[in-house]
């Protein structure tokens, strides 16, 4: 196997040491879009979710394909949005829609592929991470999972906070120029997008790479903070439990840890250090003394 | 534009004059998937009409992703034998599935994309037909238009043939081996599969290669013939006016028809030749005088 099975992408040789990486996801209108979401930011949110998996990696998207299931209610002019959507997506991070195909069908479904180049040994796995490295997250959590609440509940918030807890619902960033430069620095071990929630994250590089974590730092967006006050709820729970965020989720070899840190900065990016890699294989939380166990929990689909 | 849009296949340059061939295409249960045919069959049929338009592009399929919308009606068994159809379908052309995801959905929707590697220059287009080629098919019609029949709209047929034309819409087969031995003669100059029907594949070559045809052979399956007159059916609508058959439609240089012929045979197809390319943009019938207009009708998914 190039890559191994249930890591985030595929692969296939292509000769001379290079690996054609291969990736589909799809988006279903009754799970992936929550209400508020328009048409046009569903489109891009299936490119941008796939493209986070590529950044995870460290591979550059430079082709997708895009396979509609188009319900009859909608009209021309929300396919062209739909069509603006993917493209916006797309070039958002350099890469362009080549192809596809539409189809009837009962949900508004979303299928996108993707197609890159890499060298087979440069791909950062889910599998490499080992004790003693670093965990670190190229962002602050909890935002999304306060925007759902938002979205979802009809949780109020603030307007200092509202737009920027409901646009990161809604107008999701991936991290790809994090994961590629990332790549070229050698430093990254284990990687992995925080699509499904950080505690999720930390449990898939736990499973590939048979590790644990000790997590000394809670990675909590200010304005997730904010809101968690306001409403009385656990910044613990915001900041591990979310999901349908694009942060990466990395381990990093500790000598190697300046020259990540300086290569994310080069590009305007963040490198937070939350915690080291453990021989022993459970995800433990402990800061100033107060110690919690990370559960296995991850983001459900809402219904 | 390495391919032209509209094309049945896209394509990214990986250097070398080499390109990484890429096709998506969607199957859904109410669209797709007629009574009678089972998880196991559709999913086959999910992989077998995407190789197709490989096929008819000349490229071997090398991996398969599948992205599965999934019904909660179904059940594990439902979705081991699923997953086994798509397997299988890959594995009678030689291909692989090599990763995909699983989501909920309404319908039992099927979304695959297919990678290959091919020659720039080799790759068979709708767009290169010449007035004075040879307009050619790999095989006989008119099957699954009566198999349809049969499984839709209890039209009866004779023990002797049932299994025939009811198989040629279950299990349709798919002309890989002869569209990679044609596409290694440098023959053909245009070429698509009749996935929509022959009349439609003809009409997509006339708008791609901006020419006509004059068919003066009716290419209709014995079978197709029989259940023709039992039901009172016209032979012509029968083979032109079908649908989800997967023969190859091309065009083909004079001077190299022999060599084709030859490269077909040997690895066990046939090439029927059917008519000439004109270069008139009409599509005409001619057969013992008898003259008919070739409409561009094509197949429709029934509901």
């Amino acid at each position: 196997m190039l890559i191994p099975i249930g890591d985030d992408v595929s692969a296939h040789s292509i000769g001379n040491g290079k690996i054609a990486v291969l990736k589909t996801d799809m988006l279903v209108d009754k799970t992936d879009v929550p209400q508020g979401m328009s048409l046009w930011q569903a489109a891009r949110k299936a490119v941008v979710m796939n493209i986070s998996d590529f950044a995870a990696k460290g591979v550059r998207p430079l082709a997708i394909l895009v396979s509609l299931g188009l319900p009859r209610r909608l009209t021309e002019k929300d396919i062209k949005e739909i069509g603006e959507g993917l493209n916006a997506g797309a070039r958002e991070y350099g890469a362009y829609v080549i192809g596809g195909d539409t189809n009837e069908a009962s949900d508004f479904v979303i299928s996108i592929s993707l197609f890159g180049i890499a060298k087979k040994e440069k791909v950062m796995l889910r599998s490499g991470a080992k004790p003693g490295d670093i965990v670190a997250v190229t962002g602050f959590f909890g935002k999304t999972a306060a925007g759902m609440k938002v979205l979802l509940e009809n949780f109020e918030a603030p307007k200092e906070i509202l737009n920027v807890l409901v646009d990161s619902v809604l107008m999701p960033k991936v991290r790809l120029k994090e994961g590629l430069s990332l790549c070229q620095t050698g430093a990254v071990t284990a990687s992995i997008d925080s699509s499904d929630g950080l505690a999720w994250s930390l449990y898939e590089i736990s499973k590939a790479s048979k590790v644990g974590f000790l997590i000394d730092r809670l990675p909590i967006a200010e304005e997730a903070e904010k809101f968690a006050k306001i409403h009385n709820l656990d910044p613990f729970d915001l900041t591990f439990y979310g999901g349908e965020e694009y942060e990466l989720v990395l381990t990093l070899k500790t000598e190697l840890w300046g020259k990540a840190e300086k290569a994310v900065k080069r590009i305007g990016g963040k490198l937070l250090p939350i915690g080291k890699v453990t021989a022993k294989r459970q995800i433990l939380f402990e800061v100033n003394g107060e110690k919690r166990v990370i559960e296995p929990r991850g983001w459900e689909h809402f219904k």
